[in-house]
């Protein structure tokens, strides 16, 4: 029986083999027989949540970092619970596996009213539920079929970067299988070359364009770094020396120490020395655009240039033409490829905007209590190369556009679903993702998992910190206490009951959590005492957890929100 | 313009008319406009939870005191979240209405790529996910037809005992309507009659079966209480003299101290002396049979009579034949008013069985640590009339069938969809209920919640705690502290780690989340000290928020408990 393995190890085999170490989720009953499997393969960890939604955060975060991830829940209960985070993944192209541990062949055959059921006997309610929100989506029925489902749904997430949906019935954990399946069924994670007369056409409209153009710009967005072209566009800018932007989306793709880089523009939230430059160019590359309102200002792009192309993962345009099916990987290698050899001589123009250096003016560290405006602008201090910075949607998310990044520092924040509540698991997902990079690899850097998070938002999900402890994952939590939903407030409603909240006492939360782990609670006050702990030399030292509660006015908020605010209020009533 | 009011006011007139006064949910930017109407509505509070799911739960716990309750959450994201509570409250009956504040009218024709969607300008995706967990679903469209709509949801919700949901633009929240439409649109709560011939011929073949079978009895199974039909229930019983048997589900629909109450059929879990009477009868009436697993001991039910007579919501059986739309509540009252004017003389010919007063042998406490079996039955003597007690789906939704219930104890599980962490906000929930009765019906008697959950279900929705704190609600929190998931260690991998929990100091909680509200946390270690704290008069006065902390043995567990994971295990590996 030594040539054979059972079908839950062949499916941990492969999630390893798709460089996940970390498997999050809820034991549940209908997954409990597949969970015992996971220890079969090495180096892989069950984390065990405290809930779902929050595994399924968690496995978004460690996917940001990691390239993918994998959360098994239960039937129903477990599966609904987890949705909103899947759905979240899915708008915001996360790549990702999500086993539903479900009741066994015969039991939907028999039609049993089973508890986690709507009551009605049928299995397939929630399945048709996490169709929206998965990029595929396959139940096992047979044995012989199922490692090569297991197979292209892995596969499919990869490369499409989205989350998929695997149906897993009990009665199959333990069935077997010729043990060689895993070597005959390897993964096939390259992606499909492009149709070579289309891609040269695209290239080379492109070239011929930006010859001609006076003052070409690049806008990187969300879907460079989702898809991996980040290596690209930098190449792209070190050639051709244009200018380069980002969207709030897209910060943390592109060098911000490099010359090339001028700033982000958000529409009419830009600075307006980056909005004119934009508005005034006469040639656009745009890589991985998403214009969602948060992204754009409230869609309040208004460059006037017609020549624009867009680099998208599963299609191009130039101008007003589609290229159908162009991925915008092979595209940009193609484009960078041609350009070297063309070596043509492009020249650095301009200067980068003053806005660039504006976080310098927190050099200086201002008397009174902590502002919004100090302490994002001093956070580019505490910054270090490789750190992971996680932002939840809120004052945070818009606020780190004025902190300036170094070299190889990773953002993140869920800007397009914007879902409250998640960017500390996020953030506790991230640094699964860090500790296991580190764990099975001596060369790579140590990062740190530094999150924004307001008092509000961590109301929702506060039991990932519960996660984090058990595992001694060390983010830093920096919980700004602004009494309330300040971005509602500002939104709608500044004095309405409906925008507050309960308060908590925040410097007991480790010591509800922690457990015997290290860890660390304090409070900031003025900008005077966030400055002497960016400069204490243990606190930068990420070797405990620790939550940093940062006191702020209820009104205090970043310009940029303040403004996005009134805009979304009027397309609501609108 | 007083002649006018908003649909929003209009929209919580009517929630307020069905008998709503505490309004559950979250804020987000979609939903604000409308929360500006809550206010202008006398006595309706707006609660303002810590998360969505828990507002769900807490919604569900609310309307299974009060009859009816409403959610309020956002677009996408918040009712994606609170997702699995309403498919709950689905599977089990309860009625509520979730209304989700979605983007405007205009946004949606122009297709604009707003935050909380999935990136595809689609509107529609979310609606499709609620569907299969609601009894009916509209989204509002047009100003004219949003009152009937309104009213239709409510009406439909509260007499088909199912959640419903109301998409509402976001637009609509400060349109106009005449004020006079709230009096001229009265909510019609009455079920519509039953035909007359099919009531009659249904209740005159059961008047005959019964007086010709020999040891008939009332079987009361989960939608008795739902469907509001207890009184009936007991008057059927009291005249006819029947013994009268619950289902776990059942369990507080009936009289415990009654003479007819025999005890809990669970099939083969049940006592022997029960097991014996029920399946050894020839005629079953069966009121409100809801037979899933849980609550059939696994579908080991094995009485051989074929005179059984099923009482449904929206049918009837009798034997074999279905009475198509028959409802048992017309039905029963029909039935109870013909049996009152024949006078039939009805004898009760048997004893209870001894297995009905098992719980007795808690007067005695052992010396030692504390146990299942003590407490569980001890507890009878802690309750009081007209408590609330809610048990988590494990060991305690299975001892509780061990406590002997006082008159009015109304008990509260998720026996069917079972989502671990419910119990925790259903009984903040029930404690809302209680609080809005009390509050404004002097002659209301005060409900004391009384809550048994374990340590691994508490981490899934622990900042229910915080919205129990923030409205002074005063539930008894009895926490089993037995180091993890013991359901599901006696379902399968007792040893196995992901069965574990990272532990927490429970003995914190309440300081984290109370502020300044009163509370006290408490540790029991022995039956002893179990004994001496209900023995206390303070501790029985339901003045503050009070967290118990039940420490037990990892793996002791109510008997019925143990044989059901056995079953359980057994059909998820078939």
């Amino acid at each position: 029986m030594t040539d054979q393995i059972t079908l839950g190890r062949y499916l941990f085999e492969k999630i390893k083999e798709a460089g996940v170490n970390s498997v999050f989720g809820v034991p549940g009953d209908f997954n409990l027989a597949l969970l015992d499997h996971i220890k079969e393969v090495e180096n892989l960890r069950w984390v065990g949540n405290a809930n779902e939604l929050n595994a399924g955060y968690e496995a978004d975060g460690y996917s940001r970092i990691n390239g993918f991830s994998c959360i098994i829940t239960t039937f129903g209960v477990g599966e609904l619970s987890a949705i909103n985070a899947i759905a979240g993944s899915y708008a915001e192209h996360i790549p990702l596996i999500h086993i539903v541990g479900m009741p066994s062949i015969l039991a939907e055959e028999k039609k049993l009213l089973l508890h986690h059921t709507l009551g009605d006997s049928k299995f397939d309610d929630f399945i048709q539920m996490s169709e929206k929100v998965s990029g595929k989506l396959k139940v096992l029925t047979n044995l012989e079929s199922a490692p090569k489902i297991i197979n292209d749904l892995i596969e499919t997430s990869i490369l499409t970067k989205r989350p998929v949906y695997l149906g897993f019935p009990s009665n199959f954990s333990d069935s077997l299988i010729p043990s060689s399946t895993i070597n005959n069924l390897k993964l096939n994670l390259k992606f499909s070359q492009n149709i070579k007369t289309d891609e040269d056409e695209f290239v080379e409209n492109i070239i011929n364009l930006i010859q001609i153009s006076k003052n070409p710009i690049i806008l990187v967005d969300a879907c460079a770094s989702r898809h991996a072209v980040t290596d690209q566009v930098n190449q792209l800018a070190k050639i051709t020396k244009f200018p380069v932007f980002t969207t709030p989306m897209g910060k943390s793709s592109f060098n911000e120490d490099s010359d090339e880089y001028y700033g982000i523009y958000v529409g009419e939230l830009s600075s307006p020395d980056v909005k004119e430059l934009v508005e005034s160019t006469d040639c656009i590359l745009s890589i991985g655009g998403l214009l969602s309102d948060f992204n754009t200002g409230s869609f309040s792009y208004s460059y006037t240039t017609n020549n624009v192309v867009e680099f998208h993962s599963n299609y191009c345009k130039f101008k007003r033409a589609t290229y159908e099916n162009l991925k915008m990987n092979g595209a940009l290698i193609n484009l960078v490829s041609k350009l070297l050899n063309l070596n043509l001589n492009f020249e650095n123009k301009f200067k980068p905007p003053p806005s660039k250096f504006d976080y310098q003016s927190a050099k200086i560290c201002p008397t009174g209590p902590l502002t919004q405006d100090y302490m994002w602008k001093k956070l580019s201090y505490f910054l270090k190369e490789n750190d992971i910075i996680v932002t939840e949607t809120g004052t945070s998310s818009f606020g780190i556009l004025s902190t300036h990044f170094p070299k190889n520092v990773k953002a993140i924040s869920q800007v397009l679903w914007g879902s409250i509540g998640f960017s500390l698991p996020a953030a506790v997902g991230a640094g699964f993702a860090a500790d296991d990079l580190k764990k099975f690899d001596p060369n790579h850097p140590e990062r740190r998992v530094i999150l924004f998070i307001g008092d509000g938002s961590l109301q929702l999900t506060v039991q990932a910190i519960s996660d984090a402890c058990r595992w001694n994952i060390k983010p830093y939590i920096f919980v700004l206490n602004n009494n309330g939903y300040t971005i509602e407030k500002l939104i709608h409603g500044p004095t309405e009951s409906y925008n507050n909240i309960q308060p908590w006492n925040h410097q007991i939360i480790l010591d509800l959590f922690a457990n015997k782990a290290s860890y660390e609670s304090l409070t900031v006050k003025t900008c005077k005492e966030l400055d002497d702990l960016y400069n204490c030399e243990k606190f930068n030292n990420p070797d405990k957890i620790r939550l940093i509660e940062l006191m702020l006015d209820e009104f205090d908020a970043p310009e940029t929100l303040k403004l996005q605010a009134k805009l979304s209020d009027k397309i609501n009533s609108a």
